[in-house]
């Protein structure tokens, strides 16, 4: 384990981006987005995706230095080619656009069509909070989640994330797939040697499997609720809701025929769909009674001793806390690694760890 | 069992609440959004809810002549107070408001406070198809949701609607409550003496329960995904979002402090979101695309041979179509029974089977 500051892990990514051309403002975009999902926790959104983003850039799949162009609007929407540049510089550049737009008109909703892998969904709806809204950001993703009764995964994980606004910084961030698990949870399992729950995951058969190496083999991931009988048909209908947002209301690839997860042959050309709401067109007082809610949330008599009722967000927010407090973010021996031969590879200066 | 025709449902349906004093109109959009929700499948939705309808404007709990209005309003948003007004009548108002938004805006975002119940939440997602748009529907509920890791309800089965037109009538409704299950599917395990799955609903303890009994008794349903470590939490952040866009932003009561369900001694003031996207502000094509997603979905090969892989909104147009071939409405004997004494307290005609 290796403790690294912020801006050291902040400097390393846009070291390496730069390097394989990517246009420094460009690489700074990433930059923040992954070193935020570590800040937050959040490790499979970090840097460990560093490389793809690399790769992506290098081999011209993804181009470094492109930005994002609004190809219609109205008042309160704009439908944005992303052209193929990186997903935060896409997101960033959409997220701005819904946020003037509500501005004027109290919603705004701004749909990108070819545009690429963005990190975390909550990045680009946590912007909104900066302007006292509250902000939405969706992305399709490639097949990997299984609709209910298939046989075979035919749509992302697709996430759906909200950021709304409560008192004194406070706030509630809701970020997470549509899928039960991250594929990432089932990889920890079968490294330790440990089954995985019913309704996390099939095998090939179609069915729930508790096998965590087939279930990894398989790739067919079930979706939020898990089962049938357990509602799984509901996770199933909230993926296909972010696919409607993303790859149907943009006119980019969706579903099935959205390139396989980490093929770099050709361009991703994902969906993402970004929302701004500005509470100020509704009832006074949004701030206070969001704190209200949490308030009454955190409060909640709970079953467990050392488990408090959370409000999503919360155990974000106790990471950043932890970073501050430690002085830099705790890193995975393999992580340090990783990146050592990434940085060698590449002949940037390797994290320095504090 | 006995099968009535559609029409004749509504003429009850009608009849009991303008006897009770419901203007004709305001009966007549409660009665339409009641007797679809049988006409889809869903009877827990449907007449079996009219005496509480007649309840609440019989003793004024409910306004049945009151009608909505726009408090404030911005090019794609409105702000509306209910004023008590039957759920149905506020919900149409709302989505009206909406449409003519989304026409001129791009997209229209309606939040009402002061409303009742209104039903089936797909009802209001689903006016948006009528004139070729995406619509969406939110409203909070009585506490009946315990928040991942608390021991009691403190949220609603708060609904999520969205209804998006494809080719040639077709289209994708999506209906869901945050929860894992309904009350009266734990109901129906109850009577017939069975168990429940791990994830539907806990025990005074704050553990999931199999005992259907205890589960009813304790009415703390658990959310989406069940359990912590199957995701829960995540159903649980659904029904706060769905609670943001409704109690928090309309300003009306909120989370544990709405009224317990069935209680008729004050106003529910409960809060809705309601909202209209017009895809003809992003990419042309989108009912292609919608048509091809949905046609993609359910040739998907499938794990048993009699289950084929549905979207959501299929096994409703099933049932309507079920309906139509057989000329009526299948309702169980027990539904007809309590109609039929509902019709003798308020001497009204019974329901005349085919």
């Amino acid at each position: 384990m290796a403790r690294i500051p912020v801006p050291e892990v902040l400097r390393f990514c846009v070291d390496c981006m730069t390097l394989v051309g990517t246009s420094k403002p460009h690489a700074v975009a990433l930059a923040e987005v992954l070193v935020e999902a570590d800040h937050r926790g959040h490790y499979s959104h970090g840097i460990n995706r560093l490389e793809m983003y690399v790769r992506d850039v290098q081999s011209k799949t993804t181009d470094g230095s492109a930005v994002a162009k609004v190809l219609q609007e109205s008042a309160a929407t704009a439908w944005v080619d992303g052209n193929n540049a990186l997903g935060p510089v896409v997101g960033n550049f959409c997220m701005d656009v819904a946020v003037k737009k509500a501005k004027d008109s109290g919603v705004g909703w701004v749909v990108a069509k070819g545009t690429n892998h963005y990190g975390i969904a909550g990045w680009y709806a946590m912007q909104a909070l900066k302007h006292n809204m509250l902000g939405m950001s969706f992305t399709n993703t490639s097949p990997l989640l299984s609709p209910t009764r298939s046989k075979k995964a035919a749509l992302g994980t697709n996430p759906i994330s909200l950021a709304a606004p409560a008192k004194d910084g406070d706030s509630f961030v809701l970020d997470m797939a549509t899928s039960a698990v991250a594929l990432g949870k089932i990889e920890v399992q079968r490294r330790k040697k440990e089954s995985i729950p019913v309704g996390w995951a099939q095998g090939p058969d179609g069915r729930s499997t508790t096998d965590a190496d087939l279930a990894f083999k398989t790739s067919a991931l079930m979706p939020l609720g898990g089962e049938e009988r357990t509602s799984g048909y509901k996770g199933y209908g909230l993926a296909l809701l972010v696919e409607t947002f993303c790859g149907i209301l943009a006119g980019s690839d969706f579903g099935p025929n959205i390139r396989r997860w980490m093929d770099a042959t050709k361009p991703a050309n994902l969906g993402q769909c970004f929302v701004a709401i500005n509470p100020g067109s509704f009832a006074p007082g949004f701030e206070q009674r969001m704190s209200d809610m949490n308030n009454i949330l955190r409060k909640l008599d709970h079953a467990e001793p050392d488990k408090p009722v959370l409000v999503p967000g919360d155990p974000e927010r106790n990471n950043i806390a932890k970073v501050k407090k430690e002085g830099g973010i705790l890193y995975h021996e393999s992580q340090i690694k990783a990146s050592a031969e990434l940085a060698a590879k590449l002949k940037v200066n390797p994290m320095k760890a504090l």
